[in-house]
């Protein structure tokens, strides 16, 4: 990128930063300081250059923001991936921003400046951010009430894999549903991100029987986190029923469909069914509209006075409406503060399934679809891309590339940098 | 009625109490025991003849219950009267029983008797009990679990006042809704009995704000109960916003039809309504199925995709559901605890609007279905009747009554027994 293609604005916000920087920072000699302003402009980041399937994914440079008033600089260590970032690529989600844009909705990092008239921070403090887009950079800014300074002895790693999974899965048992000894929550995708979360989180609570749908190749991985685990391919209904005829107290659904009506009759009274995202909406590798509209449809309206005579709370949860449409910061706050005190008592700890440089975000975001994590997948900004493999397709050239879209290719799992 | 009225079984176990009686009490001399056999084979009740209006109860005698494996027989002090009582009279609830009927869900009183292999109180206890019908008696058999003894200082009409409204309160204010410090809370109806109980527990929490509805008439009454008071017959929702533009975290709602979704638009993301009664579907004195029908349409019925997207809870509370149809009696067991420990710290305190006889039952439910009460209308078993007034037509006839339904006959106020 050329430096005229630079908006004015972020040009002169950089100039604030650096004298931030000064003041802030042992000083260090000025023509280094102008020497690095070059590099310091831009910055690698994952764009999404339309909607559509994984050939819509490319790294490339970009300005590097610099923080408003109210805002922190972070230079980015680790992303989180989320399911939400495959709907986000295929525009499967309501009020979708213009393309192109950078996906991610949280980091860990370091903080490196801060807006105009901003406290809370030190330069240096290591925290985790929710970001509303762009989490997928080297640097990201965003509001000082989405970010969080991190235990000591929490990696960046888990701390990316932490805020959103972590988040997600303690304000639905412990703010929307009131987990308490003795209850029983089932979740589905038991294996993922906010179901591994969940489960550690039940484990905090005396008699909490937790179970589980999940592929069956994931249940010896993770068959000692939960107390009952079944094949997300058989209906689960008449599972649960065998082991508890009452049903259960919590239902936590990110399915949505016909999972909706199973989970509410699966309540006990008083029980508490959270819808908390989508995912069988994502059926190919683009968006279908049709699959979309069905999904929608095929939930069932419920009307309260059934709620009313069967004693059922039937509730959604969306963490980034909340953080980003509601003003739910505060509310985030108290739930990040109770989950780093577990964290540090060793009670939960992020799983984490694998480490992806920027440059391999295609096979990640793959490895999600294809549902083959167990626990959180990362990008490492600061890692190198694994070799190719010799039929690996995967490049970030800036080119237009007009491929239709294609069914998973399993061929592309050969570059996959576990981490046990 | 006659001796041979007398269901046999009804005969065999009077006999079995007695011997209970004989057993755990004082022994008395024989002849009197014997003597008092006639008198206490039969009982005063409320009956309802058929489901409609007011002409449709009267007070006649009954062969006595006798306590079945697992029952408590309780001679009965008062008995509570709520708006769900109305309901059933109209029978305006989902699949009413077979009329004649003894109305009333809640009573006070004195254990009298145990059922075989039944343990858990001793005769002579004060306790409150929850009865599926047949309240409104001298005598009430119900199960052990719906039975509860009460603190030393409670007196028995405080103590019918208590256990409908303050549970319904409580499991919706903590355990449906998890109310916490610096919550708002709206209630409806803020005058009545589980108005009331809801002003009294929000203030066992810091910072909470509660806004209400009521009639003005009551507002002089009730305002010191409640942060903020609106007349009920004006559009709360433009009144809520103007005091608290982001909204409340909890809507409880007895009215049903149009406040649903008005309560739901009124919430905060993470906020929960509840409807726990549908008031609005009584509007005469005698059911109106097109009012019925109009109401149960008129509720949206509401899609989980909206909550997800809202970060909004929708739930349902039936106490007499969960109590009579779902086995709840455990879950209320620990509310009425919890909130027994809270009348002995002497927060919380049933408020009483009126006494009445059960010969006085018309007037009671007159004075409720006209929302003329503030706090609980009891029946209070031991109390004769107030004299009638000149023009007062109420009468406890056992003939026929044919009279059309007539809108509430204001003259009848006449005869209103207030208690300060």
């Amino acid at each position: 990128m050329k430096p005229t293609d630079m908006p004015k604005e972020g040009a002169e916000m950089t100039e604030e930063t650096e004298h931030m920087i000064e003041k802030n920072c042992a000083k260090e000699p000025e023509e280094e300081n102008v020497a690095s302003v070059g590099d310091a402009k831009e910055m690698r980041v994952v764009v999404l250059t339309g909607f559509g399937g994984l050939n819509k994914l490319r790294v490339t440079k970009k300005p590097m923001p610099e923080p408003l008033e109210g805002e922190v600089k972070i230079r980015v260590k680790a992303c989180g991936l989320n399911f939400v970032d495959l709907m986000v690529r295929q525009g499967n989600i309501d009020n979708p921003p213009k393309t192109p844009l950078v996906p991610g909705f949280e980091c860990s990092g370091i903080v490196e400046a801060m807006g105009d008239n901003t406290t809370g921070f030190e330069i240096g403090d290591r925290v985790i951010a929710f970001v509303n887009y762009n989490a997928w950079a080297e640097v990201v800014c965003t509001p000082l009430d989405l970010v969080f300074k991190i235990p000591d002895d929490m990696s960046f790693t888990e701390a990316a894999a932490f805020s959103m999974n972590f988040v997600t899965a303690y304000m639905m048992l412990f703010e929307v549903a009131n987990l308490r000894d003795g209850m029983s929550v089932l979740v589905h995708s038991a294996g993922g991100g906010v179901g591994q979360a969940v489960a550690q989180l039940c484990s905090t609570v005396p008699n909490v029987t937790v179970f589980g749908t999940a592929s069956p190749f994931k249940h010896e991985a993770i068959k000692d986190s939960l107390t009952h685990l079944f094949d997300r391919n058989i209906d689960y209904v008449p599972e649960v029923k065998k082991i508890s005829p009452e049903g259960v107290d919590i239902v936590l659904d990110c399915l949505c469909g016909e999972n909706t009506g199973k989970g509410l009759g699966l309540l006990k009274p008083l029980g508490t069914y959270i819808l908390y995202g989508s995912s069988s909406m994502v059926t190919g590798e683009t968006k279908s509209f049709f699959s979309f509209a069905k999904s929608w449809w095929q939930v069932e309206k419920v009307n309260p006075i059934k709620l009313y005579e069967e004693n059922k709370v039937m509730a959604g949860f969306s963490l980034l409406n909340l953080l980003f449409k509601q003003g739910g910061g505060g509310q985030v706050r108290n739930a990040v503060l109770k989950l780093f005190s577990l964290y540090n008592e060793k009670k939960i700890k992020p799983r984490v399934d694998s480490l992806w440089a920027l440059e391999e975000v295609k096979e990640a975001m793959q490895r999600i679809h294809d549902r083959g994590n167990i626990g959180k997948l990362i990008l490492d900004v600061e890692k190198s891309p694994t070799p190719l493999m010799a039929n690996d397709s995967t490049e970030t050239s800036e080119a237009g590339e007009d491929e239709e879209e294609h069914e998973a290719d399993n061929d592309n799992k050969e570059r996959m940098p576990f981490i046990q």
